[in-house]
């Protein structure tokens, strides 16, 4: 066995992909890649599509995406309420359906950028996507099964297990009663007009537009009214805006607003950084805000310093991104992209990081490095 | 800010998921997580399904996606033929239709196991997959052609360009006359029953059974009869078995014997070692041998110090993997599960790896740490 680690590839960016300026922040754990070898990204010339192809979307999957026989699968609704009642998928597939795109963002979307690094899933920035979910509306169904008054929350619990923080564990999270039965929360069979593959929560999954991704409980066993509130550890453990190991901060909930962009031109192997010809490029991306409208995408083409305003597509859903256009004329030579959006609440996207313990949250502006030739 | 990187989250696996252990050969860089998150692993569950679902399959993508309108789109062959065309997709779909299961591997497969590790796309054991893929046969394409005399070799370009090694390129691989006139070498249109999705190829791409998966180029923009050997980078830079930067070593070709494990139990989220209940459990898992057949899958349950054979299923086709079974009586304690097999002309996958320069072909034998309780 030789002694020597090959370098990196060589590239035509030699200060990005000689290694130089990589010190101990970038020395990532072995266990960082497992996970992102496992979680997928969509890889961001996906901002393309306004509906993300299946096999594209970002995935986040807390243990292994369990094995489910069709035939054998039933889903409880039970807990404090009037009148339990299990259902198998075909009985869900009788009820009446409701077809919706809704963009879905992971809450550790960011995480791997900020400095110092949480440890966890690394995602720099592609861990969002667009489907066109098809379900019945939870709302429903638990009119019909009779909620208790003494219920505060629905409670559920998926069929994927695992030991995370020292605690054997199913996946498990909870909404506020009010929260739960909003028209737009849905119990979903089809993910863009397919059945759902397994590992996006085959065969039934729970879809909350506008919140972040770990409230869209997949592989769903059970549905329970409870008093609540759950504490359980994917609440009160994990998904947290918090300061440090001791702060138990505050619940992470809705997504905020982000915009990004497909990286113009085309890309080095190794380093990512792009290649763009000279003369006018028209930049493209999408936004979105959750539960809010974007109402505004500015990009900068010289790292921040100015801003003009990008011309926006219509939403391609209440809960689904907008696309953006921008004309820029490349000069040549080096230059620094971003792209930030605002909601219609006024929030704007911030350029410095925005760090918590567990890296929830992070929507800062998105930097492209490009040459441009 | 605050000055301190939060530890990785706590684990009932204190050895391992505490961060010793961790020295240099773990600090992989920022570029192979940015890698590892576009290009997708098979989580290794997935080996239960004989045929993987779309969005399970594994990819490598060298450059980025391309967007292909599909009314827009046309396949040329020529070069050294004596008829040159250009079909559309409707008229590739028009022609005979085969229909097969190929288990596609990325000849990096295993790189990021290596000790020392070359940079590239850190594959550890998840770069492999089996989907049912429809097109029509090259050969015959190529016979009504008509293929001059003095043409040696089939050169395939897909519409990917991108800098690799200081070269702006489209991605080009060729094949030698025999190899592409086989009648298991095809022009794919679906894969798994659907149009291929982008990052799979669409609209049109190569696969080429038995082969790693390079040579399967994906986004085809034209195929041309050349004298050859064709010498670009994707031929004499990258996919060589070589054992330093100056060593033009031997080319990567077909796939070598290897068989995976489903992990038992459940993992830890972070550490993802196993957490098994003592008793019966029954290991499965698949293995293949690109053009050659698996006669063999031994199982070790005490870290490759002895073997016993696993019980094989049939394959899922000519050029597709074939399950196994194991029954294992899990005692309490800590246990190293590992999996090899072999083929029909002697072939055992190594205990020990295969390092190479560019870490290609590394298809040593799995270990999977296990705790039973």
């Amino acid at each position: 066995m030789l002694s020597v680690t090959p370098e990196k590839q060589r590239s035509r960016f030699p200060e990005i992909g000689d290694g130089s300026g990589l010190g101990p922040a970038d020395a990532f754990y072995r266990e960082e890649v497992a996970l992102a070898l496992r979680n997928r990204g969509m890889p961001l010339e996906g901002l393309r599509y306004p509906i993300t192809p299946t096999g594209m979307h970002y995935l986040l999957v807390h243990f292994d995406i369990p094995y489910v026989e069709a035939g054998e699968y039933s889903l409880e609704i039970g807990g404090l309420v009037e009148r339990p009642v299990t259902l198998s998928l075909e009985d869900l597939r009788r009820r009446p359906a409701v077809k919706t795109p809704v963009t879905m963002e992971c809450a550790g979307n960011g995480r791997a950028l900020l400095e110092p690094r949480p440890i966890s899933q690394p995602w720099h920035l592609e861990a969002v996507g667009t489907a066109e979910w098809t379900g019945t509306r939870l709302g429903d169904l638990l009119l019909e099964a009779g909620v208790k008054d003494e219920a505060g929350e629905i409670l559920f619990t998926g069929l994927d297990r695992g030991v995370q923080s020292d605690e054997v564990q199913e996946y498990q999270r909870s909404l506020t009663l009010a929260e739960a039965m909003r028209e737009e929360v849905l119990l979903i069979y089809e993910m863009n007009g397919q059945p759902l593959e397994p590992q996006h929560g085959y065969p039934l999954r729970l879809v909350v537009p506008g919140w972040y991704g770990m409230t869209s409980v997949k592989w769903l066993a059970r549905i329970e009214a409870i008093q609540g509130p759950f504490e359980g550890y994917q609440m009160m453990g994990s998904y947290r805006y918090s300061n440090n190991a001791d702060d138990a901060g505050e619940p992470v909930t809705l997504q905020k607003v982000r915009s990004l962009m497909v990286p113009p031109g085309i890309p080095d192997f190794a380093t990512r950084v792009r290649l763009v010809d000279a003369g006018e490029v028209t930049l493209r991306g999408r936004a979105w805000a959750g539960r809010l409208e974007v109402v505004g995408v500015d990009v900068s083409t010289d790292g921040g310093d100015s801003w003009s305003p990008a011309d926006l597509e219509e939403p391609v859903g209440t809960f689904a991104w907008r696309g953006w256009q921008y004309k820029w004329h490349a000069r040549p030579g080096r230059h620094t992209l971003c792209v930030r959006a605002g909601d219609n609440e006024g929030n704007l996207q911030p350029f410095e990081q925005l760090w918590t313990y567990l890296g929830m949250g992070n929507n800062m502006v998105q930097r492209v490095d490009v040459i441009v030739e």
